[in-house]
Parts: structure tokens; sequence; C-alpha cells
């Protein structure tokens, strides 16, 4: 099953695609921490097996919303994949690195993004992202924590270098957090259709490559982050784990920060893909 | 204007302290995100005035929940006083640090605490907490950032410092997000009723007194830190900044740190004293 929510910004729609055909899942409800909470996904498979559901007709023009309705957190990982670990300076880590974005970073896939004000250092960072689907804590095998795995989705991990590393002291949230910094979609895809393994997932700025790496490079697998993470804190039902980004950001040296009239692209195979443009702030 | 939240865990009412007479809140609302973007504080002002609240009466056992229903995020700052960050081994900072709770950790002042499973080092951290009052971003200064502030509240910041700092990569959140581990309360007070220049703050465990300092040693104050994080971030209504604690805490090293039985106490002039039993985690 994929899931979007489709719609201008504030009236998206939920919609569910269940064999090729697409739903208003409006009636069991949007696609926030409830949602997953109440097992929608499987009220959404029984309603539709029944012909319960309605049918819905979509322009693909109209609007992505983030899949994401809402979140009681948006979780992330570091540094685990080994070779940008290495561009950033650091060696590759033995536990998973955790930090946090708020929940109001959270953004549709093709939505602009304004450049924070006073950024200088706006890096792209494609991310396989873990929905979760119900609570979680105290895992105790990396089997159990793979059961509780909601979904999969496109994350672009938005990251200001300079409010993340010069001004921060040492903790990153502070380059995680602008307004828009976590375009999330186009869909979410339920975690019995998608082995997260082995996915190819890319990004470019204006056309020309940036990442181009495999999930098989991951240090933690998506397993083992939410059996590690569950050791240290309760994961709710709806909840967004970012998985970390592979070499080819900005932050390396290699390529230039983002600036006003950038387009950055981002793509994981299943996951669909997202184009942004990047517009400066105003008052 | 004191709010509190009274009644057994999820069955808590709003109750609001105004000119000494005790209100149910109910009708404006429960103390959450959306009280504080509609004006609540104000509203409950005006009803009260026109005789439109109804009073209530609350023996002093019935159990406060946290004044704050619910929050987008939980902010925190590191290292604001520079005789914690000496404790602590570190340099006081240029600028203020920021790391994130997930709003689960949020606990009644006075709920026992379950030590998380496999923590041999849970801390004690007595806080001023803020409550942001209004959407919050890119402050054009701190007089105008002490415009957006709610309320105060008191908060115990705890910590676990194995995985907050040895298996973590740095990056603190890993030891600060166990479930319970944020009580908040006993109350809010309005911002209007608070100057939180200079409070003393204190702790003890089971009587013996461990934190003692005052607010005027904060190295960024409560304005500032708002003006600080609104430039990297964007601040909701009813979200909470917990703005870093002073010397005393186990993690120096002259304390041992909280095992079952413990009773934890913490004190902030005007915002009341929290006190928690600390108890074994079980299956």
């Amino acid at each position: 099953m994929k899931l979007t929510r489709r719609g201008e910004t504030g009236q998206e729609i939920p919609v569910a695609e269940i064999d090729g055909v697409l739903y208003d899942a409006s009636t069991v409800g949007d696609f926030g921490p409830s949602f997953w909470a109440a097992g929608g996904v499987q009220k959404l498979q029984k309603l539709a097996e029944e012909g319960r559901l309605t049918p819905i007709e979509l322009a693909e023009q109209v609007r992505y919303g983030s899949p994401v309705a809402s979140s009681s957190a948006v979780i992330c990982i570091g540094q685990n994949y080994a070779a940008h670990a290495a561009e950033s300076g650091a060696e590759p880590p033995e536990n998973p690195i955790v930090f946090l974005k708020t929940p109001n970073t959270i953004a549709g896939p093709n939505d602009d993004v304004t450049i924070a004000r006073g950024s200088e250092k706006t890096d792209w960072e494609v991310e396989l992202g873990i929905v979760i689907g119900k609570t979680t804590a105290y895992c105790e095998s990396v089997d159990a924590a793979a059961q509780h795995i909601g979904g999969y989705v496109l994350a672009n991990d938005l990251s200001e270098r300079h409010f993340q590393l010069e001004v921060s002291g040492g903790q990153w949230s502070k380059g995680k957090c602008s307004p828009g910094y976590m375009p999330l979609g186009p869909w979410i895809v339920t975690g019995d259709e998608l082995d997260p393994a082995d996915l190819g997932l890319r990004s470019w700025v204006n056309g020309e490559p940036r990442q181009n790496s495999r999930t098989s490079d991951m240090i933690f697998s998506c397993a083992e982050i939410v059996y590690d993470l569950s050791q240290y804190m309760q994961l709710e039902p709806g909840d967004v784990l970012s998985t970390g980004t592979p070499e080819g950001v900005a932050v390396s040296g290699r390529f230039s920060y983002l600036k006003p009239g950038d387009v950055v692209e981002v793509e994981i195979d299943g996951l669909g893909r997202q184009r942004q443009t990047y517009r400066a702030w105003r008052k």
C-alpha cells in the first residue's frame, strides 16, 4: 500500500493506493499518529477488500503534501554511511548517533524551500525515512524491532552547516530545524511492500549528480536502528526516523552550498522523487 | 495567573488560579499548543473578570499532572551555568547549545520515575522552563523575544549519562529521552507575574542538598535564549524551552547516581517544588 496526502497546504486529503487503485482514505483518518496507533493500514486493506472505500481520481499536478500528517518526533541518525562519515572528517560510529529535528520542519516533497535567514551553508541530504507503526520501547531483538516499522518514506534532511557545526557547541539540532527543512514523500510505502536492504538513493543539484549510493552501505540497518533507539527512548506511532545520508553533500567541500534559484532533486528506488526550488528568505 | 492540570494521568482537568481563586478552565481548553495559540490566558482573564468562570475546590492531594498538556517540541539548553559547564569538564559556551527531548518524556511533577532499563547513571537537573506563548521566528531583538514567553515552569531534565555521553557519538539526545525523564510543574506562572532574572533553584536527593544556585548565574538569559533559537528554528505555542542546569549533579563525580528507592526534590522560587520516587524498571 502507498499512502499520500494530496491538495493545497493544510487542506490535504489522505489517499491510499491499493492494488493500483487510488482511494480516498478520509473515512479512516489522516495519516498522523492516531492512524498508525489504530491500525489504519489494516483497516484500509479490509475496507478495500470489502469494496467499502471510495475510489478517487487525481490529476498528477495536484500537490503532494508530506504523507506524514503530523509526528510527535523526527529522529535522525548521523553518519550512518561510512563514506559520508569520512567526508565529514569522522570515524564510522560504533553506535547509532541520534539527534532530533522539530516536527515543524516537515514539508511537502516538492514545496519551495525558503533558505533560512542568514544561511550561507544550506546542504541537501537524501535519506531513507522510517515511519513507526506502533508504540516501541525496549525491543528484545532486531527481528522484533522490524515488526514496529509501519512504512518507509523518502526524506531530504536539509542542514545548515554553519548553524549545525560552528555556533552550536557541538550539538547538531541547531542546524537541522529551520522551517521546511524536512521535505517528506511523495508517498509512504507500507513495510510489507518494500525491502529496505539494498535500495539506490540519489540526489542532484540543478540536474548535476551529487549523491549516488545504496542503502546496503548503511552501517546500521533500519531494524537495527529501531532496536537501538528503543533501548533509550519510546518511539510513538507516526514518528519519523531518518536513517542518515551517504556521501556527496556540500559539507565535504566538493560542492557549493545551495543558493536562491537552485533546484534539488532526491530519489530512492521505490519511494519516488522530490524536486524543490530554493528561495531567498523575505520578511 | 497560575495554570495547573489536576487529576489522574490522562484525565487531568485544566485549572487556572486567578487572584487566589481556583477556576475550572475546561471551557477555554486544555493547556496545549492551541490554548497558547488562541490567547487562552487572555480569555481566562476576561472570563474571570466577567464572573463567567466556575470556581473549583480541589484537595491538595489531588494529583498534579504536567501543566503542559502537550508540546510540539521540548528544546533544551546545555551548559548554561558557568559552574556546571566546569563540573562537566567544558568551557562556558559562546552560543546557546541546543538539544531536544522527545515530548513523551513529559511527566507530572510528583509521579514516580521509572529508571530506564539498564541505566546506572540517571542524573537530576533542576531547570527553569519557558513555555512559548506564540509562534516565534526571527525575533528582531532580545526585547521582542521576551514578548513571546507565555510562562515559566519548573523542570527536572533527567539525564542518563552513559546513554548521553558514552554510546551517543557526542550527540546528547540519546541520554535525554527515556520515558518520564522530563517532570514538569506543579504549575506554569504566566510571564507577566514572574521575573526570571534572579530566582533561587535547588535540588535534593533523599533530603540531602545537591544543587543550590540562582538564575542570575545563567550565561544566556531566558529572553536571550528565545532570541537566539528563533534565528535557527520556529518555536511553536506551547513548546517548552528548558534553560540549563546549575552545578551539583552526579556527573560531576561528587555524588552517586540515582538508584531505586531514591527520592529527588527540585524547587525554584515562585515555581513550586517537585518530589519523585525512583523505581526499578520491570517488564
